[in-house]
């Protein structure tokens, strides 16, 4: 009845809550790797849990890059991980178009190259990928060449954010019929030092204020991640831990697919947060309390050698 | 202990209200012009008020224009307006920083050519305008350079709005002491046709999710620029009239000052709209009734050519 507790986990603990799954869903910016650095000896747990016989997973918000891209980094940082194993909102906000919304039509892209390439990969069109600067003034902005096949606005991370992108989507999402689809809402992109630059939540966060329209996101807390793992492999819940370091997407995603869910604190959020929510009395704040937390997911490695 | 009803204004009650009142504001997209065409018989409206012995004043939320720049287009719709009679947020932004903040240093401003110059003109130095557009990595983004001078960043309407625009001001605003200052929160720009654009409000949410921090607001409903025209002119609240087409800025600035309010139905809000704010029981909702509206402001002619 008291709900999540946000235990350390450490000591004869690891080992008892490891033999009581038979997944592991990592998050990776914060969690497997920060920036362009692995996290110390994040490369051994993955490596061990997999000959341990788990079941590994990367979920990441992370829209910048395809599965191919994820598997091309990871290698470098030396992680062993295949396509197939990694989730990032690239792939599955093409999936999410392509199943859910069954899109018939074109997408304008307010995004990376790397959704414009999984987007194709499962035969959607799209425009918009690379910069568009503004040009002419406000009667043209609004006047605004539109294509017609476009029946989706999706937003992903975009480098080459812009006005004239904002004032496009908005355009496209005047017409009540074309759907509106964020690849996720996390506010900030953390790096090496405690260093972060903005993330794709601003940019949706713009483009919602202008459509006046709340878009519909794939990305962690929606369960819809957890369920394009869920639907490839076989995954039992109660037998899955989902791994984070942000309570309001990787822990939240956790409790609202009934997984087991461990904090890591070498990225986004804090036992303090943690506790802040167990506190609050709140039950919608409750869902982002951890069962466990670790400092690093190196606190893993004494068990599984062992 | 009604509050304001929204009644339709016309007949004897125009001369009425009009008696009742020295000094009359304007806003001015979708009240006397829409886009580059002057609402039918506004020019002859202001002209008659003021040979009627009445104070008008233009106050609009639109940071494009300096002053000089509003009476040049005034000028050439047909309107009698003087410099010191028209109080836009590029002019209001520059006292805010001045007076009520104070400002010693720069300004990282993220707007148009015309706020530099209102904030050159009142003595503040400035860095932003202009296009900035994204360059090398994350890791570059996260440590770009930054002036040591800024100590504000200020958000208004930009065309070049961006990507790196956004991360750069999100650097500033991570040093708490740095002054966080928007023009207003006005999500579209109306035009012509029904058409609008994105407004400022889109860009200046973006800065605020990025930075978790929220802006102060110098325009409407803020109080701020009524004080900047009561400040320089013998204002009487209870003898103004406040006339505008938005509700939560431009009749909730008349509600928070104690003005008279005049919707008018030429640009973004209804009578629907207002009515469902007076049927709400909700108080700070029944702030954005106006006490009257007219379908243009010409509809004051008659009583004014009489």
């Amino acid at each position: 009845m008291s709900g999540p507790q946000c235990t350390r986990l450490s000591g004869a603990l690891v080992k008892q809550v490891l033999d009581s799954v038979d997944s592991v869903l990592f998050d990776c910016d914060g969690v497997i790797w920060r920036g362009d650095q692995a996290v110390p000896g994040a490369p051994r747990v993955v490596t061990l849990l997999k000959e341990r016989g788990k079941r590994v997973f990367f979920v990441t918000n992370n829209s910048t890059k395809t599965r191919k891209m994820y598997v091309d980094k990871m290698s470098t940082l030396g992680f062993d991980a295949k396509e197939e194993e990694v989730f990032g909102t690239a792939y599955c906000s093409a999936m999410y178009l392509k199943t859910v919304c069954e899109l018939q039509g074109k997408v304008y892209l307010v995004g990376s190259d790397a959704m414009r390439q999984e987007l194709e990969a499962v035969g959607i069109r799209q425009t918009g990928v690379g910069p568009d600067h503004v040009a002419g003034k406000q009667n043209d902005w609004a006047n605004v060449a539109l294509d017609p096949d476009v029946k989706a606005v999706v937003v992903g991370f975009d480098e080459h954010f812009s006005y004239m992108k904002v004032n496009r989507a908005m355009q496209y999402l005047t017409q009540p019929e074309c759907l509106f689809v964020g690849t996720n809402r996390d506010s900030r992109l953390p790096l090496e030092g405690g260093k972060a630059v903005p993330g794709t939540g601003c940019l949706l966060q713009a483009v919602e204020t202008a459509a006046q329209r709340q878009a519909q996101t794939v990305g962690k807390p929606n369960r819809f991640m957890f369920d394009c793992v869920a639907s490839k492999f076989s995954v039992d819940p109660a037998r899955c831990l989902m791994v984070g370091d942000r309570l309001d997407t990787d822990i939240m995603l956790g409790s609202n697919c009934g997984l087991k869910t461990l904090l890591t604190l070498t990225g986004v959020s804090t036992v303090a947060d943690a506790e802040a929510h167990q506190k609050s009395g709140c039950a919608e704040r409750q869902k982002m309390v951890p069962d466990y937390y670790v400092e690093s997911i190196a606190d893993l490695l004494p068990a599984l050698q062992g």
